[in-house]
């Protein structure tokens, strides 16, 4: 079967492994959810598999589970009560995750990578419904949901799976070596085999339960790991149908479908801390927070931790041939997903005293006023509005943005949009806050959610000063700068290296800084404070198995 | 400069880059100390060069030292009385390391790369008189400190690099960026930099001072680090030698030398658990006892820490085909440097009822007996014996002998050898005691020195089982199984591959399990708690830098 479908998948896996080379465009998985691409029935159909799960029992069996937990209601506006098994044993959870390891392990790089591709393929064809899935767990817009959360992770997971079958092939399976001597040559023949660390888990976060996940549930697995996945208790069904679909494909190949399971839990059952200490748990992927994501840093010694927090990005202005653009783009950025995004920008530096541009000087009044406009274009249409901001994921959230308008000048405020849809959903268009150098205490802590700083310094040189520091000390998963400089610019491209974060120069088009593209972006570097790993590069493979070998004459 | 020694060293980076791929026999630097390969003159100028250090300052500056330290004595009875800069102040030490770091970035893979193979031609040129250093410092036997502290330890060093520069170069420097759209694509050109993580903190041990070190420092150094190496303070001069030839190389090619610093310390002053929790320090090498390693796995939460430790290394014996071969290579293994080796075999498990082989039934007695004749005929001349078992490294090993033969039946005892050139040389012949299953509290701990266990169990059934058991709980670096049956090599290999250790079948001939070759084997699995990381895989480079990219609109 898997070596079938290795070579069904052969020339994706190709594809995607010279891309990763090369970080030329490319991509697996179309992003637009037309019915010219997926044809008439595709988006209803997925809407009724979405609504066929409300209320009712996920068919899942899970090991160490008893009765069951419903915990998500959709940000706009209403319960999803689907109930699934609800984790108690952690022993018998992880027992049954590792009961099949070894076949899988025996299955190698390429029978292990089919089965992965395979599972890619399933997900692809339930991406309408997975976008539903997301939408009303992050809350994510529709088309959002369909990309980031449907083709955008697929293209991620298949990134994952790309650089991890470099990395286990890199090795032979045998090889014959002769050692020259003074007589007959010493020959031993070898064996290479690729052994798993162990179990792996993956904690998902509540606003991209699958870009999140995927990367590293699939670079586990494919790498001969079981995989225990703790989806977070508000965006439960889209690692549920992931799991469903890993347990199908893995049953249907002749392995143990437990390879892949849900934990599930009660909200505040500290699930994820509890199996993130135990000594099967050697490879740990998390999305969240920072201080749980410390906690594992400091505390989870079994395991490789593989990290992905958040920080304070970075927009550095200093001048531009596209005032306009400028604005557009930095509306749009703010406005995407409500901010709700770990690379969302959030302190914007500005001289105090205006910068120039194609149109002119402009004041930091000016320059507000520019992004307020260019929000208006974009969010002045409710019914428009809401398919870019998507609805707002917490209820923190609101009380958030109202306290970050008093903690400085309110240069645009914050408005409530109406759903036209869903009446219940919480929307709200970004806020813009105008603050100066010494609001530091405000500007250097992640403020999650639709909200900016418009940051004066005394000029460029204290903007990449404040960049450097805040950067340095806090993280950052973004960073973009705007000059007509060159000069500036490479003083900018220093200042990223040194602190280590990726950086977008002059965008004024159609990319946007939060967005970064599979297998020619990194997204994180892991050099700075918000990530200690990057999707995708070999560090984030490589640690994921071990190489063990014998050896006997011949 | 760096450029043509890039050119100067490019067939012999494509060289080990092939070999790695292949795990074909591959050897960069001639492990034969023959005149007839090095000259005539080599020998004599390298003794004369190592005796010109001897009671004096080695010419070495260090920011953050104050006075001097000389604490080396030869395991061949003197003191070396070689005076190093004495490290007091971290502070200085490590901003003097870091200053150099940005050019050294920006001289980018092949830059690096150059001036690294150029400190290795260098060290090379040196090999007699690291031999000499390496001697008497581990008390290695000349031939091997020449072997395993010269030749072979350039060729892991060579490893390293090439493992390194095939991980920096997979991405490539730029790209160009094309997405297609309704109209224009869009069109990015991208920058991307491998940044360093920081400063990297060797830390040498007594036994292999250049072996065990240089990976960890080339793979550091030439990803972009600066490197702090802090020898064993019994084991100072092959490292300050190192240091002394990457330092001139690094001022030749116009960077800062101080980004390789040596760190010499007082005995017991603890300055390698003190630069260990320092946040410059991002990367620990580190190879010694399992105390200090799992403190440093557990509390350098700052830094990615590889560990080469302790465990138990074992030998099933099953039956043999070469009952002659099998004796003469387990008595080597013994002998070799005194089983002062992380690799030497300790645990040899062997049916009570004995085992059959070519020359018939042998007895758990008749074992012992082919191994002690075996040791005689290796080890019964005091002149040969001296050159395979080296001096005793340290004086706790004698007593540590004396209470191993008390804690069983002593198969062969230990003999005390005089040293023919160096009367005040401690050198013993490797002691054989028989245990018994039961005896889990003397077999499941190393025995550093030259002790071995022949353990009884009831049948090869219970060997595997007690294999798979210490070795899972108490780690190895190596295991060898010697039978005639498929079943039993096949059980075994499973067994090696479930608790992750390599594996050497029926060894009879000129392979001793103590042994690996660089470029085809790993030397440790970090698969078992013995080890985190191997010799050389890509996770032992691949977390040493990052990518950080730029990327602009074209």
């Amino acid at each position: 079967m898997s070596d079938s479908w290795f070579d069904r998948h052969r020339e994706r896996l190709d594809s995607a492994v010279a891309a990763i080379a090369s970080r030329e465009f490319y991509s697996a998985f179309d992003e637009s959810p037309s019915p010219r691409v997926y044809g008439e029935e595709a988006a209803p159909a997925g809407r009724a598999a979405f609504d066929a799960w409300l209320d009712g029992d996920f068919p899942l069996t899970a090991a160490g589970a008893e009765g069951t937990v419903a915990t998500e209601r959709s940000p706009y506006g209403f319960e999803l009560g689907v109930r699934y098994p609800h984790v108690t044993d952690p022993d018998a959870l992880l027992a049954a995750a590792a009961a099949g390891m070894r076949p899988w392990r025996d299955a190698g790089p390429d029978g292990r990578t089919a089965v992965c591709l395979e599972i890619l393929d399933r997900l692809h064809a339930r991406i309408f419904e997975l976008a539903n899935a997301v939408q009303h767990t992050s809350g994510q817009a529709f088309v959002m949901a369909f990309q980031a959360g449907g083709a955008h992770a697929l293209d991620r997971a298949l990134e994952a799976i790309a650089y991890a079958w470099v990395e286990m092939t890199r090795t032979p399976r045998t090889a014959l070596w002769e050692k020259p001597g003074r007589g007959e040559p010493l020959r031993m023949e070898k064996t290479f085999t690729i052994v798993p660390r162990g179990v792996a888990l993956v904690i998902g976060c509540n606003t991209f339960p699958t870009w999140n996940s995927w990367p590293g549930l699939f670079a586990s697995l494919v790498t001969g790991n079981a995989v225990v996945v703790k989806p977070h208790p508000s965006a439960v069904l889209p690692l549920a149908i992931t799991v469903q679909v890993c347990q199908e494909v893995l049953a249907e190949a002749g392995f143990d479908p437990r390879l892949v399971v849900l934990a599930a839990e009660e909200r505040g059952q500290k699930l994820a801390a509890t199996l993130a200490r135990r000594a099967e748990v050697r490879i740990i992927d998390y999305t969240g927070g920072n201080a749980f994501g410390e906690w594992l840093e400091d505390q989870a010694h079994q395991a490789v931790v593989f990290t992905e927090k958040a920080g304070v990005n970075t927009v550095v202005i200093d001048s531009t041939s596209d005032f306009a653009g400028m604005c557009q783009n930095l509306a749009f950025s703010f406005s995407l997903y409500s901010g709700q995004m770990c690379t969302a920008p959030q302190n914007v530096f500005v001289p105090a005293g205006g910068i120039e541009t194609d149109a002119g000087h402009k004041s930091v009044d000016e320059i507000a006023a520019g992004i307020g406009a260019a929000l208006d274009r974009l969010l002045g249409d409710d019914a428009r509005a809401v398919e870019l901001l998507g609805g707002i994921v917490n209820t923190d959230i609101p009380a958030r943005v109202e306290r970050a308008a008093g903690r400085g000048r309110v240069l645009v405020p914050s408005r409530e949009v109406r759903h036209p849809a869903y009446a219940d959903a919480t929307v709200r268009t970004p806020l813009l806050v105008g603050l100066t150098a010494d609001d530091a205490d405000t500007y250097t802590s992640e403020c999650f959610g639709p909200v900016a700083y418009l940051i004066e310094t005394a000029d460029t040189i204290e903007s990449l000063a404040l960049f450097d520091h805040t950067v340095a000390r806090h993280g950052a998963m973004t960073a973009s700068v705007y000059s007509t400089s060159e000069e500036v610019v490479d003083d900018m491209r220093e200042a990223a290296l040194e602190v280590g974060v990726a950086l977008s120069e002059n965008l004024t088009g159609g990319v946007f800084v939060n967005q970064s593209a599979a297998f020619s972006d990194f997204h994180g570097t892991g050099a700075n404070p918000a990530a200690n790993a990057s999707y995708t590069d070999g560090a984030y493979v490589a640690s994921r198995f071990r190489v063990v070998q014998s050896r006997r004459h011949v």
